[in-house]
């Protein structure tokens, strides 16, 4: 039986609108894309959510948002978040997707499937949306806040796999995210790793990038430390928020202008999805050993919908076989 | 004689629309704000710019943009950046302002105005826009990529004094960025400045702050590395014009729309306006022995004229020495 034909185990429980969001994500993924879902978590939420005639594997523990992952890991070890990473080792499901607690969805994901050969760390991979262009793959944005050289090299190995298989992107384009373009700008952990990336092989490093050029098109994968990574991905979507509300300020403060802004609406509509991380479902841990999607938090019905789609698309490609081959070089 | 009677040395030759940009912005302070501008840079240059009769100290060498910092401030001794620095160290300028080179003004300033007494190292203070409300102070923004907890503690003490003398904030509120706002979260970096922070004295810690914080208005002065700092700036900067562009785009794509972007650009003036890095009129390097300020390499006459006057108000408000007053508590 090949992994493409076993269900996602999806967690019912995680994520700010759970389990109501994720259950109707799940049933609308198995409508409209058919996919085979396998839920996790208590029967009677799911039942209560509409979940009652889907496939669910029973725990009783839940995983807060804000418990401390290891703990948490440790000592509950029939939550959702558990049972689902267990589903994956145990070869009763393909991928792992929940939008709860991030750093216990690694834990679980890293103590239960642990890691592909030759990993040193895993990484979260989130595609940044670039409107017009294909995203470009922002990693690590948030696993591991502290980094040694070398690991960032393998976060570009695993960062050009995932833009490939995910984004169709031939030969990706790696930078590494610094303070100045030349080799001698940035922190002793960046020129360090750019003398790394620089003599890799396979690696096709267009040398150190900076913050602006995340949401731009001439680079498909950025590389970065986890503290780094993650302040990048919150202040762009603490800045995208912040323009967006004062747009719509501005567009509510007279009725012409409300008019004018009826007007713009089908110019802008398509930027404004584009710009919506529901768009692409959620980051990847790359580096366990098994498809795991961490979603947002705030995932609704369809960042459900498509973190699905994209975690059956990720077991299809056979991205942890190509993540192995790419690190063994 | 008071510093405040002193002429600003300017440096003429720095900034990528030097020295026109930057002799008109001399001559628009002059007549609008009443400053006494010092510009130091080539005679023949500023004079072709339209500066003939204004007060400059000649100097015949220019460090460009891209020259390294710290082999042009040690060789071009007669450069515009290193003159306007000694002119401060000695007596006759109370201020340098550049748009140049940004690490070879923090070299220039660092090394001929030296430190304040008891500051470890000086840091870049940023004014980040904040629509509606006063900018948030974001330091370190670029002068030290690798730091050390204890001077995160000074960057708050030297950030808090500058939030205030310069936008009249009672008792900064700091925050320390990370990547969650729970204490044990973030790099080994973070996690010891946070215990040091809590523990100082004369600080309004309010724990850790995350990217999206950065434009928000729940604190005043962000306090992080430079590497991070320089980051954040840079991809809110790349974001902010990223946006505009694609707002723009949608105006123009057709009349109907481009009329209906007329009724509404009022409304949305004030914020473009305010989001553009020229009205601060440049960052600030405390913890240095005299007020040095380090415009947008961009700088347009209307960011020289606002740095013109910031600069003065920072002499008028004696920030050097609320500084060292600060760092010695």
């Amino acid at each position: 039986m090949s992994d493409a034909a076993l269900p996602l185990a999806l967690d019912a429980m995680g994520g700010d609108h759970a389990p109501a969001a994720i259950v109707a994500g799940a049933r609308r993924a198995i409508a409209e894309l058919g996919v085979d879902v396998l839920l996790v978590g208590q029967p009677e939420a799911i039942a209560a959510a509409g979940g009652d005639e889907l496939e669910v594997l029973a725990c009783n523990e839940v995983i807060g948002m804000h418990d401390d992952p290891g703990a948490s890991v440790r000592t509950k070890k029939d939550s959702s978040l558990v049972r689902a990473a267990e589903a994956v080792r145990d070869g009763r499901a393909s991928a792992m997707i929940s939008a709860g607690n991030t750093g216990a969805t690694m834990a679980s994901a890293l103590l239960r499937m642990g890691r592909i050969k030759g990993v040193k760390r895993p990484a979260i991979a989130t595609p940044i949306p670039v409107p017009g262009s294909t995203p470009t793959i922002l990693l690590d944005a948030g696993a591991n806040a502290d980094c040694q050289p070398e690991w960032l090299v393998q976060f570009a190995q695993m960062g050009a796999v995932f833009a490939t298989s995910r984004f169709g992107v031939d030969a990706p384009r790696v930078g590494l995210l610094s303070i100045g373009e030349e080799e001698t700008k940035g922190s002793t952990l960046v020129k360090e790793a750019h003398g790394l990336l620089a003599a890799a092989d396979g690696i096709h490093f267009v040398g150190n990038v900076e913050g602006r050029d995340v949401m731009g098109d001439d680079v498909d994968v950025v590389v970065t430390d986890g503290f780094t990574g993650n302040v990048v991905l919150k202040t762009l979507e603490g800045g995208m928020r912040f323009i967006q509300g004062k747009i719509l300020e501005a567009a509510a403060s007279s009725p012409e202008r409300e008019q004018a802004f009826s007007v713009l609406w089908p110019a802008l509509e398509p930027l404004v999805e584009e710009l919506d991380p529901d768009t692409y479902g959620g980051a990847m841990l790359l580096g366990v050993d098994g498809v795991c999607i961490i979603s947002h938090g705030s995932s609704s019905e369809r960042a459900v919908v498509n973190a699905l789609g994209v975690a059956r698309e990720m077991v299809a490609a056979d991205l942890i076989r190509a993540i192995a081959a790419a690190v063994a070089d």
